[in-house]
């Protein structure tokens, strides 16, 4: 091993938190169009510049008037005053109001100077009358009259100028996170350029000859991968509040690398790499620290996310993250991500927790805080279950099979199956799923789940489902081969409820055309092929098994005997179609798998059986909404 | 009044809420890329194209070995094996091994088909030897030979290929909401463009003669105000997952605005205007639904919101707003939002609440659901307050001076001092004031407080703080004037505890260059001078009273005779600023104000007294961290 790191001295999370706050990521202030201001936060108070309103304004639609002419008016003792004309919103008032006088006025329209009250249009009555002032009768000119039943005191139904806010007063303070109430009343003000803390920009680097952007093709055979913690972490990044800012895919030329680097450096106020796994790429990071700034930490008791990296560069503050996905999210949502958001002057996120109950025993590791991936489900009491899910580090499933962690002490060993835990949730939107199946990776299924809202399928095979209902974690099984067999069979399992059925069409998939004249498992087993099989959690390979059985007591032989003669039955692949794929791309010849598979496919395919698929839910479950919604649209055959 | 509209059959806010669901504002599928894909929600099933990982993958650094190999290798009894090459992550393996080989392999390379296992490092030793297999000790060719400690089963530390996720497999469902997780997931299976729910494009319509876009002048005189609800709705959108687009302001011309509005229905998934008060431009609206679409419901039994129209135009679905930016804000935010959220295919927010107490009490109305606005603050016990905030649904600032609303059955008359309430903050991230602070507006406060975290400033007088101090609301008052000497008068009031005080030159503005000569008070009341004043809750002018109290008992008269003489001494004004501001403006000859204010606009002043500004904080609010904040930022005069 050229350079193995050793981390002899790892940092407490708490010493990780300090030396990241003790980080300088300021991003300044900017000023930005009130259009894009919204989730900003104010980098200085705002002051009105301008009353608002702007004139006394009428509150109420009715007639202005002179205060001083309604005293004394009553229901039963109105007083009439001549109208002398109206005033509507964004009219300019040209009256004057003498004694007497009053004017029509609509809500929002500028109170003449010579009226200093509006009483509202309920409390009035109009009439017309004649130019000497007799009630109309015939034609000839008119003038208006109104009859105003209460009496006003001067400023009524008038909102003075200034009265919402006045020129000079203090309107928002500096920090003031920018909604839209707050982009309301800064429209109020006639303001269309706010000054806002600025976004750090936040460089993300990946580094990694293995790593190929998403859209561009792999080349398994050199060990090529997508690129995820680039996009992933960007996302985050922006969901924290900064500004991302991504760097081309560096390789692991050093120069090219170090290059890269240091440029980031002098454009962000943060630079984010996430490690190459190879050595020679963290050798050159190491580098560009030690030579061109300072290495302030090295390893976290963390697990994940042990090897993590903090440092500044050309005075620019750095993190390296680990470069397995669910290691380098795992830190950067729990530390980074809460350091960007201060910098950025959002509020800190309320961290939202769920009390559950831990579903399986799970082991810890001395000496490190351990965040344990979970997923939620709810039993039949509404109660919240939380169970491990764990592919490995490298695995970016768990990302999303997973809906919070369970942090574990240092000094703890284990977590039993039925302790209490606390789920920090992946963000506060985060809702268990409504039905989680785990079992058999069957494509109708995966069709039928389209129309039950916030499913989740976890397709580990039917052996995988039947233990996980068994353990009351799963609320169905997706049972195929002969645990279908058994769950159909009525036998009196009161625990388990078949929510619906159906039949599909087992055997041997084989190239367009069945180049080898595959007819049958005899010729699987006798003739000089190569085969892809499932895995032996997946009902499938326990049909192909049983058939195997068969055909060797036929023969008076054992099974062992029969799959000595398949060269590749040892190699076990996960998916439904992976064996079909693999007879597509030409590197077997045969695969065991799917009728509808090697038809999606364009391949053929020889039938060796009729499978039979059950979702099987635990009896306490059924009442669940989401339970129903399954049985609702599975089909349901015999 | 040509069309006053009258509203006898209020729709409950439940038929408000079918009306709405029942509306068509389905946006359709579009494909975005990788990286705008955040916060969209999936159109579709996505199903992974390839094998994650799509080779057989080390899960550790060590030797990939054939695990046949290792069998019965112990630490006190090892197993040599020659080492023939090395893999590191994204390199091609172009070894073959036999019995006895192994390959150097780093974390993420491809295990060569002809290993089955890899061991980890710290399992191993590695050690040169002469090319004859003896130790190296002098020059010359050398190989590689590794000590293995350990036996490992094949599989051990491989991911085997699709072990992530299989080609085929399903690997996100349609209503997936895209967090950071999900690009990591997608990122993987080499997914850059995404099918995600379209956002509904809510056209966003202002209507009124009287509105001006922020940043353009404003013709006071004439009715002129600015557009608030183009812009806090537009942003109101966005936050609710819809795409909003803005057509440009119509006024009331009524061919333009029906001309806009169809357009707008032609082009979006939900036309919202916003009412103009113009009954005309109502009638315009009107005109529009009646003839080319439908009324569905018009008035609704909710207090602000009464005003609102539910249609279609051309088929697309049509809200009309209120005017008034609360009501239309409020209506907004409880019925539209969530509408829109909907049609987005967004998780629905989980509305926050937060136990309170209702300070003071508050009036409601008979027959409709109220939605008072209401401040939030903590008391000495940590316990919550709410205080009603209304100044009136005209007023912009009540949307940044609350915290959320209570809503108030339409059967209950009233919400008393004491009554418990439920309070629905504007949104979960809404936290109290870290202090609130009543009273006097005055010019070094606010600058104060731009260095206390969080705090708010109500500025409605020194009598205001003085009282809402008392009743147990603000945590401390700003008072000036009288107020302010009675407080640090010290006279056993226990209930108070003076943070900070200060003074400040107090008299009369005059423009520059005193063109009228004033040198006092006698001037003000003499000469033929127009004044502004301020409001009877400010400080400045109770010593405005004060001073003309000993004016008239020099001349032996009353105030009312001296105040007789004063034009404009009735004109109260609310801001610090405002009269100065009105003599700036050449409105008004003198205005009453501070020094301070006088120099800021480049004015004289013309000095009559000094004033004392106290801020006294409640003294069971004393350990409050927003009070202690506030004492460390106040002057401390005497």
């Amino acid at each position: 091993m050229s350079d193995h790191k050793e981390f002899r001295d790892l940092a407490t999370p708490d010493v990780l938190r300090e030396t990241l706050a003790g980080l300088d990521l300021d991003p300044g202030a900017e000023t930005v169009a009130l259009d894009d201001a919204r989730g900003r936060v104010l980098a200085e108070r705002v002051d009105a510049g301008i009353d608002v309103p702007g004139f006394d304004r009428a509150a109420m639609d009715g007639y202005a008037v002179r205060a001083a002419d309604t005293f004394g008016a009553s229901e039963t003792d109105p007083v009439e005053l001549d109208v002398i004309g109206e005033v509507h919103a964004g009219d300019r008032p040209d009256v004057a109001l003498e004694p007497g006088d009053c004017v029509e006025i609509s809500t929002g329209a500028v109170v003449p100077t010579t009226a200093d009250a509006v009483v509202m249009v309920e409390d009035t009555s109009e009439r017309e009358t004649d130019a000497d002032g007799g009630d109309a009768a015939g034609s000839g000119e008119r003038d208006r009259v109104v009859e105003i039943r209460t009496a006003v005191a001067p400023g009524t139904h008038v909102m003075a100028a200034g009265a919402d806010i006045a020129a000079g007063q203090r309107a928002l303070g500096p920090g003031t996170l920018v909604t839209p109430r707050e982009i309301g009343l800064l429209s109020a003000l006639g303001v269309d350029a706010v000054p806002v803390r600025g976004r750090p920009r936040v460089a993300v680097v990946s580094t990694g000859d293995e790593l190929v952007p998403p859209g561009d093709d792999l080349d398994h055979g050199a060990g090529d991968i997508h690129d995820v913690n680039t996009h992933a972490i960007a996302a985050g990044v922006r969901d924290a509040g900064g500004d991302p800012v991504v760097y081309e895919h560096v390789g692991d030329d050093e120069a090219e690398m170090a290059a890269t680097i240091e440029t980031a450096a002098s454009e962000c106020d943060l630079v984010l790499t996430s490690g190459s796994t190879s050595a020679s790429a963290m050798d050159v990071v190491y580098r560009v620290v030690e030579e061109r700034g300072e290495r302030l930490l090295h390893g976290v008791a963390v697990k994940p996310g042990k090897p993590t990296l903090v440092g500044t560069i050309d005075g620019t503050a750095y993190v390296g993250l680990p470069g397995y996905p669910v290691s380098a999210l795992s830190i950067f949502r729990t530390f980074v991500a809460p350091r960007i958001r201060a910098a950025a002057a959002r509020p800190p996120t309320r961290t939202a927790t769920v009390d559950a109950t831990m579903a399986t025993r799970e082991r810890s590791e001395e000496g490190r805080l351990r965040l344990i991936p979970v997923g939620l489900v709810e039993d039949g009491d509404g109660a919240t279950l939380a169970y491990p899910v764990d592919k490995g580090s490298g695995a970016t499933t768990t990302l999303t099979a997973a809906d919070g962690v369970v942090p574990v002490d240092p000094d703890t060993n284990y977590v039993d199956a039925g302790d209490p835990v606390t789920v920090e949730l992946f963000s506060p939107s985060v809702r268990p799923p409504r039905v989680l199946v785990v079992g058999e990776d069957d494509p109708s299924l995966s069709r039928a789940l389209d129309d039950v809202a916030s499913p989740r399928y976890l397709a580990a095979g039917s052996a995988s489902g039947r233990r996980s209902r068994r353990d009351g974690v799963a609320d169905a099984a997706a049972l195929a081969g002969p645990d279908a067999d058994d769950a159909l069979a009525d036998d009196g399992d009161d625990t388990a409820s078949v929510l619906g059925s159906w039949r599909r069409d087992w055997g041997l998939v084989v190239p367009a055309g069945n180049p080898d004249g595959v007819d049958g498992l005899d010729a699987l087993v006798d003739a000089d092929l190569s085969f892809a099989n499932r895995d032996a959690e997946s009902g499938v390979r326990a049909r192909l098994d049983d058939a195997l059985d068969a055909l060797a007591a036929d023969r008076d032989a054992s099974r062992e005997d029969l799959v000595d003669g398949i060269s590749g039955y040892a190699l076990e692949t996960r998916g439904h179609e992976s064996p079909a794929r693999r007879v597509a791309d030409g590197v077997v010849d045969v695969g065991l798998g799917l009728r509808e598979t090697a038809v999606a496919l364009d391949l053929d395919f020889v039938e060796l059986g009729v499978d039979r698929v059950a979702v099987a839910a635990n009896a306490d479950r059924l009442d669940k909404p989401g339970v129903r919604d399954l049985e609702r649209v599975l089909p349901d055959g015999d």
